[in-house]
């Protein structure tokens, strides 16, 4: 039998997997080149062996931004039913990856379930269950991290965020802040560092993880457990000092044969985001940096969808290769299916403008098909090349539900819209420009 | 009787005026100042010497960002008390001018009401009641034009929109389009200039409309009929030939006292926004750039506030001044009441994501209040510092809702919200490490 190789491992042996033709197929890019990336660890193609049902993607500064949507239960709400159902909306919506963050009940039968129906990569954040396993957070240990990290590279989860480069030593940096630690895997660990004054678990015994990873080509995600919660906080020392850590974990996994990406914050100001992504890509050697948002204000609570596609956007234009969405509900409460379907348009729309901005192959072409859908008010074109074709259609169905008592609108025309009326359409004002020069 | 001076005539002549000395406490800056930049024409104060219960504002490129609504009904649609509730409701959600649009009936009526009722700038674009007075658009006349503009000026307007700059020799540049002309305005006069082979009227009077805007304060939006209406027609010949013409316009304008400021796109990729504020200033002499949007991708009908809030983020950041805001209804129909808030509260988050990386003076104080409120689980600081505290307190409502049959939910306390319930709240476990170091 062959040895398994991970997808790094064998793009260094010179291999070119299927995995890779189909990123390179999806991305108009030659297959060398993804392999070749993914080498260096520029790209990575979170692909776990066990994940039968997955069409694999990439991810990487040289590759088209990719998107994912947050799913899973709190101990308070949620069950089964309306996790899946979230997740097929997610996908149906263009969520490019999801993770599975259950913390309440029935996490493993969750997962096993998003797994199996998935194309997309699942990821999770495996402290989650651990915790969900004991009485009292303090109680979690290093053996039962890796049993449960074991136990979902067994079942297919194709990348885990793993909170290992919050390190003791920046615990303090953190007291200094607002708003303290936001991240829950991040502020557990250090109440845990702190309580037992010990070296974070997932830090000291990373070699065993990378020995897990390797094993079913789990793909880390290294978590940002000092992630700025408020723009108050942002680029502190406690932040930079934790991106240290991860470039050194970057570097331990790409020796070992494990692909790695890196997660960042968070909240932002608008003029700190290039900085912020020149940073990562400078201390962490190019690898992947899948940033949450960045929020750019923090008074608007019901809106942080927007907030956040603000930020994501110039983050991926500046370099960031996967941007976590962010919901309406975010610092409110657990997401609903609506709040999924409104948080993954909005980075839909973040992407897809920074790919049009970075050029990438064919990123305008949905737009410019559209833009001539309009000049043919071919609305049902329109509504097809929209990335929420049922929400583009009610918006008109209700505009036009408005008028349709008005003595104007009697012959069905479709040749305008209501925003101008047809008297003062500057489309078909402006076609007739033609006629009569 | 002491003749009557402009903002601009007063700021030259040394005086500091109440519109000023207001402009001055609101922006945390010097009435010296305000008059300066006033004198320089990169500030415009618009303040019809009618507009009796006018609450005068500054918009200019050292001032925080400011935000406009379109109101107005279509030949199509709405009347009377459902404009007055936009005006209304844009008002309280934080804009700083609104504008009437209005190209259907009661023109005058709605009009008048608006100006009775506002304490903010009221702006219009004399050419749709214009048209609204003859059959065919083509019999529109200059006398027509400077008829309507002086009635409107008498009435209290305080500033109006003249696409006075899109001349006869650019009409044929803009035929090269993916998408023609979008400006309602633009579209009409080209098409009039192309029909009578004549030149632009608004350009060929533009003297006389300076004397009539000079006698009651009335300030000058210079509007880009050309302005692209997709990402593919952006930064076109077109585009920047117009530009061209209105920076000639901006200094004809200030030589005789009266306030201008520029219009701007529209539809622009991220990449290209800096270069477009950037050119602005240059050739308009740093006149204050009032842009709408822009849209950075095409093919998000529905979702047009947050294509648009991204690209009005950047472009104030970059130089805009005031942002002109686009609702989800934007190519699809006219906004009603929910559509002027969604639109309000979008570029209200521009507006502020801009102030705040800008480091304006306090811009910053509502986030960190609100992120202190966080802390101190205190949900109703939180609400009320919210740009939209009706929508927080609904979606915390909601997700209590969902959760209230919960076991875990059963002491009413409200130290967490459902996102990661009562046992793993990051604010709450990150204030308890404190106490056991």
């Amino acid at each position: 039998m062959a040895t398994f190789k991970t997808q790094i491992a064998a793009a260094r042996d010179g291999i070119i997997t299927d995995a890779m033709n189909a990123v390179a197929q999806k991305e108009y890019l030659k297959p060398e080149f993804i392999r070749d990336e993914t080498a260096a660890g520029r790209i990575v193609i979170p692909a776990n062996r066990h994940h039968v049902r997955l069409d694999p993607i990439g991810i990487g500064r040289a590759l088209s931004t990719k998107i994912n949507a947050n799913i899973g239960n709190s101990a308070t709400t949620s069950g089964l039913c309306e996790e899946f159902e979230k997740m097929k909306i997610a996908i149906q919506y263009g969520a490019d990856t999801v993770m599975d963050l259950s913390t309440g009940e029935n996490i493993n039968e969750i997962r096993a379930r998003i797994i199996a129906e998935s194309t997309v990569p699942v990821g999770t954040v495996p402290i989650y269950q651990a915790l969900a396993m004991v009485d009292d957070p303090m109680d979690i240990t290093a053996e039962l991290l890796l049993e449960v990290i074991e136990a979902q590279a067994k079942q297919g989860v194709d990348y885990i965020t793993v909170h290992a480069g919050l390190l003791r030593e920046h615990v303090p940096l953190a007291k200094k802040r607002l708003i303290g630690i936001v991240s829950r895997g991040g502020s557990i660990l250090a109440k845990w560092m702190t309580r037992h004054k010990k070296e974070n678990p997932l830090y000291e015994h990373f070699d065993r993880m990378l020995e897990i990873c390797r094993a079913h080509d789990v793909t880390l995600s290294l978590g940002d457990g000092l992630r700025p919660g408020c723009l108050a906080d942002a680029s502190d020392e406690a932040q930079f000092a934790e991106l240290q850590a991860l470039g050194e974990l970057v570097r331990r996994s790409r020796a070992d044969g494990v692909q790695a990406m890196v997660e960042g914050p968070g909240h932002v100001p608008l003029d700190q985001i290039q900085m912020n992504m020149e940073k990562e890509d400078a201390i962490c050697d190019g690898a992947p940096f899948y940033i949450l948002g960045p929020v750019v204000t923090d008074c608007a609570p019901g809106y942080d969808h927007i907030t956040s596609a603000i930020g994501a956007t110039l983050g991926a234009y500046y370099g960031a290769s996967m941007l976590c969405y962010v919901t309406p509900k975010e610092h409110l409460g657990l997401p609903n299916v609506r709040d999924v379907r409104e948080g993954v348009i909005a980075y839909k729309i973040a992407a897809h403008a920074a790919d049009i901005a970075l050029r990438r192959p064919h990123a305008r072409d949905r737009d410019d098909a559209i833009s001539r859908a309009r000049v043919t008010f071919d609305w049902e074109k329109q509504f097809e090349l929209a990335l929420d074709p049922e929400k583009a259609r009610a918006l008109r169905a209700e505009a036009l539900e408005e008028t349709k008592t008005h003595p104007d609108v009697k012959d069905g025309s479709t040749h305008y819209c209501t925003m101008c009326g047809p008297k003062f359409c500057s489309m078909r004002i402006s076609q007739e420009i033609g006629d009569t020069d």
